[in-house]
């Protein structure tokens, strides 16, 4: 996750813009122009997903290190949306962002290494190597234990800008019916999960302290938050939650480090429908995506000072 | 789930055939057909998939009430072997298969919901209907609690042949670093998952007093299979880890009901390697695929007597 680290250091800006489309985000000009070249249909649609990514992109990536699209919106359009998410995460690696994507992905042995050749890794097609998604990041389930993630260590020794984010505390309100019970002991299953990353991500540590191994903690618990950055002094955070669900700047704050470092903050909704909420017409979405990412970016260094002391 | 239930009655047969490719499982006429028309790249592949699944589905669909796509296979292939999944799916389904997609997938929200529309649902495209994958059901993972589950539950209730399972016990060694862990109150992480997966199905009970919310247990936990088949009486398990993993018959023999239902037992490689395990060419991959799935069928029918007198 070197990548990731320099470019939020770079930018002094630890926000994640999370590419997680729907029709109703998209703009009607885009809609029409799509519709009309390819009908009201999965392809349609995954076109008009496309070119509003791409605007999307464009319209922060010089001043947002990351995006995060989350797989489930596009493959509610089938392998057309599947199409338009590869093509997403190839677009934005061109723009220079880094890429997580959102699939919490999960599974054992070489299932799971099909996981991690499929997002983060290559594939051998009887002597030819093919690149099936090529994202930098991954976000992973852990419920099946290190069977589910060592499959994925090995892509990521061979490259220190690849990482997985597991989910620990989730920032969801249900996300108490297990992560939050309480072991004989007195340990959380979420605490558990977090000791977990910890240890996976053990040989990955790099050069500002955290390892390959990151953890998802949401936004929405920000008590959870620091008891965790306290714990989990290598393990690096993504941040759900801020803004639609509810977390703000002061909530995240605990997330990071003396050198305000240790986490990135996912905002979808809020920056996909910034033209929505700021009243401006559809032709406007990018210039006001790129608002709310300005004014997210100043929410977040107000609450972190130190990020912008960094070098 | 009904369909399901109602197919492993009729042939006397609760296999699910797990339908995961690998280009070292396919017999070289077929790659070598596939790679000829689309040269060694990712449609070659994907192309090679799908005759490969295509022969074994026409092989066993006469025997098996159900395949077992795992998303992880396809996905290794990018978009091109997501749309052999999609394909893959329609076939089965066109040969009279229950199609159990093993996604594993878990979210929250409208994420959640996007991805019941993508695998079990349809999605409206500016007032066209679409169908992306169109599976009878879903593997999900319960980690983040009933916000990633109730999303589901509207679409089952809309159609009584739809099913989910989610994991419970995994049939991977590491699964008791989560699973087995105990809770103040000595109850295991994996217990109360299943209470969960009995609470969530309670409004979706059926003909067969199993409700359309399942669960995953590994045939290589003998024990936790029959003390779970005893607490959770209305949930249908979904059972791994027969054959390549470990388990036999008598292990699962106690997932099983008084009646010879409760369980579907999945193999996946012993069956699509049979031919190589029998030594046969590759040309007869798809009988071997067959003999191998009907010897399972008679291992487990000598396990579970009451299957067999089922009408």
């Amino acid at each position: 996750m070197k990548k990731l680290m320099q470019q939020i250091i770079k930018l002094k800006n630890p926000t994640v813009v999370g590419l997680d489309p729907t029709l109703d985000y998209i703009p009607q000009h885009i809609k029409q122009a799509a519709f009309a070249e390819h009908g009201r249909t999965l392809k349609g649609a995954a076109a008009a997903y496309l070119e509003f990514n791409k605007r999307i992109i464009d319209a922060v990536c010089d001043i947002v290190p990351a995006v995060k699209p989350q797989c489930a919106y596009y493959e509610a359009l089938g392998w057309q949306g599947v199409k338009c998410l590869a093509k997403t995460i190839s677009y934005a690696q061109k723009r220079g962002m880094y890429v997580i994507t959102d699939g919490k992905r999960n599974d054992i042995g070489s299932t799971m290494q099909a996981y991690a050749a499929a997002h983060l890794g290559q594939i051998d097609v009887d002597g030819e190597t093919c690149t099936p998604f090529g994202a930098d990041a991954l976000t992973v389930n852990g419920y099946l234990g290190s069977d589910g993630i060592k499959p994925l260590l090995e892509i990521l020794s061979q490259d220190p800008d690849k990482g997985i984010f597991v989910l620990c505390k989730t920032s969801n309100p249900s996300s108490d019916e297990l992560q939050d019970q309480l072991l004989e002991g007195g340990e959380s299953v979420y605490g558990l999960m977090g000791d977990m990353c910890e240890r996976w991500g053990e040989d990955t540590r790099g050069e500002y302290g955290y390892s390959q191994v990151g953890a998802v903690v949401g936004a929405t618990w920000p008590a959870q938050l620091a008891e965790l950055r306290q714990r989990l002094p290598h393990t690096f955070f993504l941040v759900p939650g801020y803004g639609a669900q509810g977390g703000g700047a002061k909530d995240v704050a605990g997330a990071f480090d003396q050198n305000g470092l240790g986490a990135v903050v996912n905002s979808s909704r809020a920056i996909l429908t910034a033209w929505k909420k700021q009243g401006v017409p559809g032709e406007q979405f990018a210039q006001a995506a790129r608002a709310e990412a300005l004014r997210m970016r100043e929410d977040l260094r107000s609450a972190i000072p130190a990020l912008a002391e960094q070098a």
